[in-house]
């Protein structure tokens, strides 16, 4: 099956909108094992849409369209779609009463109201996140088409929710999908060993990069739900047992979730001491809900003064081997757990960059250390290659601390290959 | 002029990246008043990108590609161009040099050298930040084509360089650009301020919104830069006077970029004491690079114990009023300054969610203060509308602080209408 995606914005072309839709849509379809061939994007405009739509059908098995369903007289999807496919509008009566339900006692008018047409042979995607429904149809020339809503928040929960169970129908048989995700390996690194396993048909094997990290998507499909799990669990071990230790979990939201599940798995708690990162630590841990029942404060000494008042940082210890040094950020974790009364403490320092750096103690040096009570570890992360600037290095620090605490935790060796060097106290 | 995009890369079809290029791209057109009506997806496939080639010349003036120029036998766009244009491809010596010069004493290799050839007719683009330079050429049928990387750090500095230099010789004229940048007004708000400067073709008028925040971009575009300048004057003037005290800088990075040189220029410093925000305020400062001269140390006071432990807030005062109330906020604000020897101490505290709400605190409701050590100031959001996520929740609760260390900084009005209410002590 040959896919194509239909992004419909005049924000998308005027450079206001990024379009993350597609992506989205596109990595739907890669785990389906749908081939995606185009994307194209057009405004608010009925007859490019039109052409638009006329294209794709030429060429495409399956089009999927985002944007362009709400209740404004730019939204003109729904029309041109029935226009073209020849499929008419009628009112779907459980969109009404969803409509009528979000909004309360709130009379709708005319404009609202259009949202709840649908090409009559549609199956209804039903919006948790908005008003207007999405919807999946086959023309009668035999090609399927869905409208999908354009706003992110809508588009994501219906795109793994009934769009996906709609796929599943047009591809044969239920998905199963497992996002595989790791810190400390590179997307290359891991694609390499996983070469092999990236061929296959059924279940599928894709590599990710984001922010840093990078994850394995596995997909199986199958007829039912316990057929697709018991075909993806020898590729998912597969693929575990290749990557080990530099997986952090198995369809998890972020590696501050891990290590916070894990803490609070055992009652133990962490405090923070941040220098080059500023407050970024803290940050991602209090990105996760709950996050105050393991964490409960951070210190961010960006100053000196700040390291000697808050961390007791000696003096003479900054003069004699420097804010960024091995030692300083051994005694700031160190400080970060007494001072917290926490069971561990991790504790940054270093040079972010882009100014600051001296032959010795060069742009991207950061030490991040990790002080449990008993043991002190220390990483050394070093620019490889060329200084991929500020945000990079100190996203890549505050993981790097994530990592050690997770290690520690886990009581995996805190050293791996292609990992920062890590030495113990 | 029409243009059109078409970006290419496999990894765009698969969903591993985000196109955020061609809002890069778009966003340029727009600034150059010229009209884009399509975007085209393809992947790394010659015979397809040909397809998309043909069908972009047939119908636009302009065609601007991203990506395809690399070393890599994926990278197909210049062979491409060069066949279906008719403009042979010939060695760019200055490109040459360049790459020799990037990879030092490293031999370069045949893939590499591809990098080089560029159409014979076309304005070579230099790549400050990669290897494969961007051109702009003018095909024999009268198209203009411009060939830009795909990687975002060498796109948008090649688009902001020489490919708005050659783009402004096909529209004619300098073109000047003013980002006008604010916070706490709505772009629905400020473009209805706006209305009937939008219609304006030179400048033009254009409002964006991004992060929670939104800025106004007006471009001019004249014989020479001065007169593109005189030109914009009055229309930046006027948008300044509509939006008044909402801006905060034009042409300027961030806010917390703002405030911080605010601070330089009188020689004060700021502190944090943190709550819900947990660290996210104290990032933003040291986002930008030379921070530590104002900003000295944060406390990520998560917990109750850290509060009195770190900010000395009284028991009993968290016991009576809790830990998100007003009287807290300011006590930490208050803290903050005292602790760490700062002219000025932000506070936070409040409930980001999406748990942990109650009828009398529900979620979204964040105090956030300001105390210079003669006065304090407490600023209340609450959720208006749907609650937005814990995640926008924080953002706007750091923003806002910034916000109101800006208004005292420059000393204006601590309120302001569209604004969470402020309350003085």
């Amino acid at each position: 099956m040959r896919a194509e995606i239909i992004s419909i914005g005049t924000e998308l072309l005027l450079g206001r909108t990024i379009n993350s839709d597609a992506a989205l849509v596109a990595r739907e379809l890669a785990t389906h094992g749908i081939d995606l061939f185009h994307v194209q994007t057009v405004g608010d405009n009925a007859a490019r849409l039109a052409q638009a739509l006329e294209l794709a059908l030429s060429r495409s098995d399956l089009v999927i369209t985002t944007g362009g369903l709400g209740p404004t007289t730019d939204d003109l999807t729904r029309e041109v779609v029935a226009t073209v496919t020849g499929c008419p509008l009628e009112e779907d009566p459980e969109s009404l009463a969803r409509l009528h339900a979000w909004f309360g006692d709130n009379p709708l008018d005319s404009a609202q109201l259009r949202q709840v047409m649908v090409p009559r042979t549609a199956l209804v995607f039903a919006n948790e996140h908005g008003t207007a429904p999405g919807c999946g149809l086959t023309t009668p020339g035999g090609r399927h088409i869905a409208l999908l809503p354009g706003p992110p928040r809508e588009l994501e929960p219906m795109l793994e929710g009934p769009c996906r169970q709609w796929l599943e129908r047009l591809a044969g048989g239920v998905l199963e999908v497992y996002d595989i995700r790791t810190f400390g390996i590179g997307e290359g690194a891991a694609a390499s060993r996983l070469e092999d396993l990236a061929h296959g048909a059924n279940p599928t094997v894709a590599t990710y990069a984001a922010d840093g990290e990078m994850f394995v998507r596995v997909s199986a499909r199958a007829a039912s739900a316990d057929q697709a799990r018991q075909l993806a669990a020898p590729v998912v071990e597969e693929v575990s047992s290749r990557l080990g230790e530099f997986i952090y979990g198995v369809n998890v939201p972020s590696l501050a979730w891990v290590v916070l599940d894990l803490l609070r798995g055992t009652g133990a708690s962490v405090a923070t001491a941040e220098s080059c990162t500023g407050g970024l630590l803290a940050r991602l841990l209090t990105d996760v809900p709950g996050a105050s029942e393991v964490f409960g404060a951070g210190l961010v000494t960006y100053a000196n003064w700040a390291k000697r008042k808050f961390l007791d940082i000696p003096g003479a210890m900054l003069k004699t081997f420097g804010a960024v040094s091995p030692e300083t950020a051994r005694a700031m974790a160190a400080a970060a757990r007494r001072r917290c009364d926490a069971d561990y403490g991790l504790g940054i320092s270093g040079i972010a960059g882009p100014d600051g750096g001296s032959p010795e103690k060069p742009v991207g040096l950061v030490y991040i250390a990790l002080d449990d009570g008993g043991e002190n570890w220390l990483r050394t992360m070093r620019t490889v290659g060329r200084y991929r600037g500020r945000a990079w290095t100190r996203q890549q620090a505050a993981s790097n601390a994530l990592d050690l605490l997770r290690r520690r935790l886990l009581r995996l060796p805190m050293q791996a290959e292609g990992l920062p060097v890590v030495q113990n106290s």
